[in-house]
């Protein structure tokens, strides 16, 4: 089975990757979700991943913050495409996990999304729209969200807006 | 056919994402590369993603510098998955271009790579990676391209290496 | 008529933009403001601008957080001033807003304000400032206020004070 | 007669605000250049400010670097509409100048525009894009320039796209 | 009488500047305390620093938020001694106050602190040292300031203290 | 006696560097722990580093924040090993406090670790290292330790993961 | 004597710190410089500041880049009044160097300037304004060099300006 | 043999690392040099490690940049102290380099050193001073270092200084 593969250096990173899976879900994409370490558990995460790929995970999605090196150690692993959310935790907010997990040197790519939430969501839509390219039902689906997104923006604004 | 759609948003962008085209050469994957900017000619940018699409893009990447906006209007016009290469131009070495680029609100991803070179080599890796998911062609080289990396690494090491 | 036209990216957005709004009120300055979105609905966006110029719209301003593209988005589709106001929203608080709105490419400028409810005032002032170039009645209240502030701040010291 | 009105903090910034100048010139808007510092020569500054105020300047442009205090000392001084343009000097290349000309506290407004040479072009369009409120020939030539904006990105892809 | 000059930009500074004042009372140094702005009250800032001069101010303190102008504009209005406090309001935290004080040109020096409360009583402490140059009850005041301090370190680590 | 030296430049920073002490204490090394500031108490700092290294000091860890200068001054009274520990203290949340300890002249090292807690935990697992190069019984302990951690690391997966 | 003393961490730091020494001779008043390092010659620096105090040094000026010490290092030895020039040496192009100087802790006050060339300046120039507490004649010249540099002002102008 | 080991991630770093290897040769301390890399050669690296680990390596010196994830993969594999020197080397001049090695999590430890020469060279001096531990002669060998570094100071001051 085709799936999406979600891994978080820690169990303080599910709260915002909730919102990954959540997202998954709306579209209805499977997926799998489970915590494995760059650092603590190197060989859980190789396996994990080496087996992931050989069932079908298309995409991998890794979370991690602070030195965040799970995106990195999952794009030496495999030559699936990966993305990488920086996560909020921290005392820098984020932005350490952002550099390590973006400047990666060439040949070794992580697709990285924004810090925190909205990355989380966004990881999410990314590889469903590496999914959809595959699959016709979900990029109809991918479509009607822009449609609801952008009908969402009108109704927003009907609540507040102010026209001469 | 299917193919990867490079866009630049200036001409000064090119000397840096000829890597990526040659990157996309080397895999044997076709692409197109156009300059198109998000502010001075957005009627272009739309009309040729759309065009894009349809005659078969798969993976669009956008690379622009300070304000980077061009990835951010590919996402929002096309729901295939779109790349973001941040440009070191300007005074701020790309840290701007990089903010622009990889902080996109929920529902709209850019998957961004590394500032600059590393980065515009990577967004064609990861659009490789993309592709590969449906061309087991594609597949088997990126592999091979591991393997020679890592020997690579080793040949380096030999030129200079103190064993005990 | 003329008017001002506020635009936010972001319904979370209003908070801060209501400073905005109460600004042109107390100098008695006609405005429009409504939600939309230069990611989720470009048409919209791009539409409005285009009505709001034709029926009047002097200046606009636009207030979006993250990867901040709204003001950019206006200044690509008008040839009226824009302004942008950056959100403090987000992990970053405002830093990416800041640097996505104010290093705009060479022709395309957008006229930057401080982050967050500081900002929302002056992109207001910054306004009036401009429609009074055509509005001797508003350039006296500005000139009012000015003196007034001056008086606040005398009356502010007063309370605490301390003189030998 | 109605002029923009550029103040330099530095003979060093004449470099860079040349292209101000240029701009200023290619749309044909009448405009004064002078060096005045807000800390060497605040006097100086304020005189003709006022001065200058007086005799039409409709917008006034700031350039200064590092602790750039000298488009919050105008704003501070006259209630038409002041930009600031920090400059790329110093050690911190801008990142100092900018902060502190565009985080100015509510109610003393500086239209803030990228750091270094697209912010003293952009500068100069903005002002522009003001007086054409007022002057239909020049709102024509700004349309025109956008127009030959947009042209000039298709000739500089053309030079070296590759299209499928 | 030889006294210190404590000049807050807004009354929100109130609260921090406390501790300076507090810390000047301690040494028994004679003060005054006022709220002028840079921008708001230009004016009344000119003049007082003139009349404070004359009547006998051997040091001046500003402290300012953001765009923090108002120590530059007291170093440009006077050539006695100028420290500047960076405030950290805002959502920058202070890092835009720290780098529009202290970024001063050549020839108009800002004596800048930490942001913050330390900030505040390091400018005390700081002009007290420079009173203390002609006098010699002073200087021994701070000599045995430093003593008490070097004792209070010491009785602290007696409450936690782990020793082998 | 062989044993690790904790520094604390401030009473405050305890609360932090409790998980220091813990982490030693779980792994059975001896330590001391003292508050003893770079500035306010220099000659007691020095005093005791030179005390404590002819007693049996091998690594001695250093906490402090802001300008943390304490890690620099201990590398400049010993030649063992020393670790600094920048706290998350002040407005600026440790990058100032970071940069001023890892960022030490050549010939002068302090072994930085992460800002905060993770640091505090890090600083004592990097001491304990060190010990264990010398002690059999350490290393054994390290090893296990590992074991467990990625242990841990599957248990916590255990509670939310998602298989297929 | 009185006089002010100059330290230099480095060598290297002579280059720029040249402009300190050219100021304060402009201005006739006396100075020592050496080099003396906070972490390479601790004894050194704390005896020279011991004995240069008692001989009449007034004001210390110190010269330090990456994680600058000296300055703080000073202001724990001496109560008289600190100077800290972070110098602009090493990677971070003086960024560290400048929170190292500057975030010191309550009760240890460091006078801070602006990174490099300006600040090595501007340290000068504090020193003068504090000496000139007790010299007339110096009070005198700094408000000639005052007049000086507005008439500088006028005459860089004169060169370039541009009037209707 | 009891040995440094010392890990690059890539050719370019050894410019800079010779450095390193320098100061070990200086102090007579056996070393290994290799070119591995966490992302292209994992398998490399980790095996690598624990053959170093068996020989009798005591100290890991890794030198990356970028997203530098070496020092944390080695940290990963080994319970040895690990030392990451970032390297200066992409656009963000190893301000990424920096946070990607110091950040680590609660225990992993890496002890990280200034970016660049000087962090080289300092990676060498912390493992001497972690092998001199075990090393009298070694010991003898950094005290003696230190007096000729500040003997250096007191011959680089004679060249320039200025007394009174």
């Amino acid at each position: 089975m085709k799936f999406v593969s979600i891994v978080m250096g820690s169990k303080s990173d599910f709260d915002v990757m909730k919102e990954c899976a959540t997202t998954l879900e709306k579209f209805g994409v499977p997926y799998e979700l489970i915590i494995s370490s760059a650092h603590r558990s190197p060989e859980r995460t190789k396996n994990y991943i080496k087996d992931a790929e050989e069932r079908g995970a298309q995409v991998f999605i890794a979370a991690a913050g602070m030195a965040a090196h799970l995106a990195g150690a999952l794009a030496a692993t495999t030559t699936k495409p990966v993305l990488g959310v920086p996560m909020e935790s921290g005392p820098l907010k984020g932005e350490d996990a952002l550099l390590s997990t973006v400047m990666m040197p060439a040949g070794m790519p992580v697709g990285t999304v924004a810090i925190g939430k909205a990355g989380a969501t966004n990881a999410a839509y990314l590889a469903i729209q590496i999914m959809a390219l595959q699959d016709d039902e979900l990029r109809v689906k991918l479509q009607e969200d822009r449609i609801a997104k952008a009908k969402k923006v009108e109704l927003d604004s009907a609540e507040i807006e102010v026209r001469l």
